[in-house]
């Protein structure tokens, strides 16, 4: 359990609190590439730690990141014109439809069509722009202090072939600490998640008997690596012939999961972004490092398979099935051949997510041994926004992209070898991937 | 009127305030049985007096009402399984399906498969469990001190066969006091209810003279005789030949009414209980002590007739005709055959009470001789609550079973005959219908 | 800019507040005559500055504005019966279906059949009544002290034939302030209404070069003139041959502006109307003080056509085209024959005011040389409330309706003639349309 007191550290990221000021410190992953593939396509509104944004994709193909509102009168510039060079004022940029003020991509007001062509207005105006940058058909935007900007993140996902890799984005109603709490805790996995077969094409090609030892074995026993990068978190079950099945998760700072991964299989990847302290984007990644993604997976990912959900065509990335219908709960199916009724693997981990409230109140939790990971993630997140908060130049931890180079894992082992040893190789990102820097 | 400081005291019964306390000290009616039919049966949400419950009915029949969320990590139990003793631990229980966790109907963790099995872990862990019983079709719960929980009521709806009696459920997005204050004030039945004879088929078979004095004589007078149980109400009006006419209604602590008998006729019953402070449950029973209802009332009774309301499908309570379209109110029948031109008596007494604002401002009402039995119940109810407040040890009234077998009745008695005597023997509900303690 | 204060000052409409205070000492345009068009119709709810009313028509014509809720206890007069003098008491007036209250126009109560014939309590019970009048197919209705209560507006819309005007009302989502300063503000017409055309009939028929002049030059400078009813406003844009051409609009006391008149056509009037100070309404007259308008004209602007826009069917008046759709913004338009991508002047002008905020914050805006007008209205209104404030026997501006008798006006001028007085003549209403006093 936490105080409250720590609760409200944990989870509070407006731009005046301690963690929303070390999360401002990471590039934060904001939208999907295809939400502004196009050039001079329509802006996109985003909120992200409270802070209201549109995003767009200039005539010229880059990217520009924006305060939502024109400088002028505050109208906002969602509703603006994405202009190109052959605009009046000869450039690429974003006009407020109102009275016509025009933004370039790093905030400057380059045109004033309502002050006269002698005013040297315009010239004072600029409004704030954020660092923007595309990797991994992910738009990623930078919220902190600008002498502060860190190198993107080097995780695997993102500079694979686009080909190895499937993306999906969700909107979760809670806060985003109890979201990212689930994906840091592997043991949910052998009750919640018990039927994971019916919804996750991936294990039905894995061994029969891993999924055996997750259901066999219910309580692991969790052992947490302290890293540059996050945490290394070993969950060790018990197995045949009296050897350990250890399932390998990571985390990186300050928002990032890799799901332990099925020998060669696709690994698993989330990230877990504060639209508000009541809200979170849940982006969910599936990647094979070695080889392409087949059309059978991806059309399967598409559809809510694995750790996908489909969600509303109405552009608010809200699954279909979500708390307004009790994410249509099966009760049927949960006498059945499902432990929860509720189908899909995403859609489980929002039900419970959710039902614990926006914002979950930690000072009513028990926790158990399974909770180890828990409880390290958490510490590590209040101890670096502490520091920040009384020294703004403290470096917070896993800024530094080679050591984001890791993979989840899983292993069966004799019981007296190092799980940190004997998967030291297999966590290696393949280095063919990242480019000499 | 009531000043600031007593609408605050009659209206607030969160855990933490005076009329919450003593509210507390009472059964309450808490669902109908139907929602909690069968063995096994899914869950059911609820929150009582701002308190999050889930209830359900165990593989072996008995009954549980738990607080909703689970220990662990506050997830949701209302999602969870309820399990048979065919499950792994033998027994009957509410299990999370978040990480497994638990719990029989007396709150303990009696399963927690995400520990290691020589763990102590769950005998430390208990929820709130809270008494539920049934009778009458209804399911009741205690949230008070688990030192002084009392007996169940004796009300004669509730100990009658079911054949006798129907039971209806509405949501009503006003607090309770003022939904119940309706059902304590027999005066506006002259006014609201004036085309009683459109909606009531019970009033069909009233001699017309009943409905008549009722519109004849709109300004009756008020006789409240405080009981142990409660109040006796006598509201009497001229009749002809120099009689009186007198509507005899209950106030059962503390929150029940009965409407005025008519002759042998049907009674009709309510409870009015807190959901939160801005939302009450509305039930509403029809019974005849004496024989069963027929198919034609019970028909009707479904379809809204009497003092029954229709509700939407979606499991809310929520009635068809309600604030979010002005209750259907129909401005030609207003003109023609309706005082109101609202169909039906529940949604007229409904559309009254929420069109005063979801908690009334008492400091701006204006009382009227005809508010007496108003005025009387808001003074015992704040009494007895400041007292409790004062002296946790002091017994609330109406605890008693034996003081609750009564009915409501009418009356056209001389001018010189006391109503209380004359009707004495037929407010006493039938002994038959009680077991012996 | 505003500060903070200046910015609450400006926006806060309550009882309490200063500009509250200021605002109630005007007749509020309220309703369309035709919401309550028939004797003895159906009683209409409405908030205005955050009070809560009925209106309605008696059976022998006579309007009625009384306070929502009788004083009995509370429950919402809109369900009453509009009596008739054929009712039990003789009089016209409005009855309560709870227990049968019933008030006159005045506010008093007339008849209490739910008390003894003997009783006096009804010569007690009086609810707030408002001074409520009917001009120029408007309800105009007095929230303030009466013992200063105005003479009506002699606005010239309001008092020409109802065959030279068209009226309409719809519901804006921000506070006035905002709404009405882009009635102010006449630069925004080059920009945001530069596809004017497209919507507008009445340009149609105007001279090509009035829009061209307006695209042509986007930086009019403005020059604002006190008077007693408002302010006189000049924008002036450059012309052809080392002309000027002039737009001249009219704000008036407290909330009304006209948008500048194009040669002999329509002129276009506005009343920006707090509700509470996050919503307001606009009412929007398209008229011709010398003709009566033509059947294609009140067609065109029935289906939102020039300033006029096209509501819900559910009596919300809440434009089809709303914020819950993005005011259905179509980017296609938007980079053809568009500015805004989206359909027709009202809804321009709503999407930019409503993306603001419910209550822009004004201590963020960066003010130009076009916005000269905002300014100054900005601190007249500031100023007159402050003064009320101090001293009650203050009389605001703008409240002689023999100053209120002007239009808006345009004209192609040279350089060095006066804008004012070339077009004093042409800024006066027509004598012929007001009554001698």
């Amino acid at each position: 359990m936490l105080s409250v007191e720590n609760n409200e550290l944990l989870t509070r990221t407006g731009s005046g609190t301690p963690m929303g000021q070390l999360l401002r410190r990471y590039w934060v992953p904001a939208l999907l590439s295809e939400e502004v593939a196009e050039p001079q396509c329509a802006p996109v509104r985003l909120t992200l730690m409270g802070e209201s944004l549109v995003v767009f994709r200039t005539a010229d193909g880059r990217l520009g990141a924006l305060e939502e509102h024109c400088a002028h009168r505050q109208a906002s510039l969602y509703y603006g014109r994405n202009e190109s060079e052959e605009s009046r004022d000869g450039q690429c940029g974003l006009r407020c439809v109102y009275h016509g003020w025009k933004y370039g991509i790093d905030g400057r007001c380059i045109d004033m069509p309502n002050e006269p062509a002698t005013s040297k207005f315009k010239e004072h105006i600029r409004i704030r722009s954020y660092p923007v940058a595309e990797r991994g058909d992910m738009i990623w935007i930078y919220l902190g202090p600008s002498r502060d900007i860190p190198a993107l993140p080097d995780l695997e996902w993102a500079v694979i072939p686009e080909t190895h890799r499937y993306l999906s984005k969700r909107l979760q109603r809670s806060n985003f600490a109890q979201a990212m709490e689930g994906g840091i805790d592997s043991s949910h996995v052998s009750f919640l998640h018990s039927d994971a077969r019916l919804w996750n094409p991936d294990w039905t090609h894995a061994k029969d008997s891993t999924r055996d030892h997750l259901t066999d074995d219910g309580s692991p026993k969790f052992f947490v690596e302290p890293t540059d990068y996050g945490m290394l978190i070993g969950a060790r079950r018990n197995a045949v012939d009296g050897q350990y099945y250890w399932r390998i998760t990571q985390w990186l700072m300050p928002w990032y999961n890799l799901v332990a991964r099925d020998g060669d299989g696709p690994i698993t990847a989330h990230a877990w972004v504060p639209i508000d302290d009541e809200n979170c984007w849940a982006f969910s990644i599936t990647y094979n490092p070695d080889k392409a993604l087949t059309k059978e997976q991806t059309d399967h990912y598409r559809h809510g398979g694995s750790v996908h959900a489909q969600v509303l065509a109405d552009g608010s990335y809200l699954p279909t099935r979500n708390s307004d219908n009790d994410y249509l709960i099966d009760r049927t199916l949960q006498k059945t051949v499902s432990f929860t009724g509720i189908r899909g693997i995403a859609i489980q981990d929002v039900a419970m997510q959710e039902s614990m409230g926006r914002v979950v109140d930690r000072t009513k939790e028990h926790l158990g041994s399974s909770d180890a990971a828990v409880i390290a993630a958490r510490k590590r997140l209040l101890a670096e926004a502490r520091a920040l908060a009384e020294d703004a130049t403290v470096a917070p931890s896993g800024l530094d992209p080679a050591s984001q180079r890791v993979r989840s894992a899983s292993a069966i082992l004799p019981r007296d070898v190092s799980w940190v040893d004997a998967t030291a190789e297999s966590r290696q990102a393949a280095q063919r991937h990242y480019q000499p820097s």
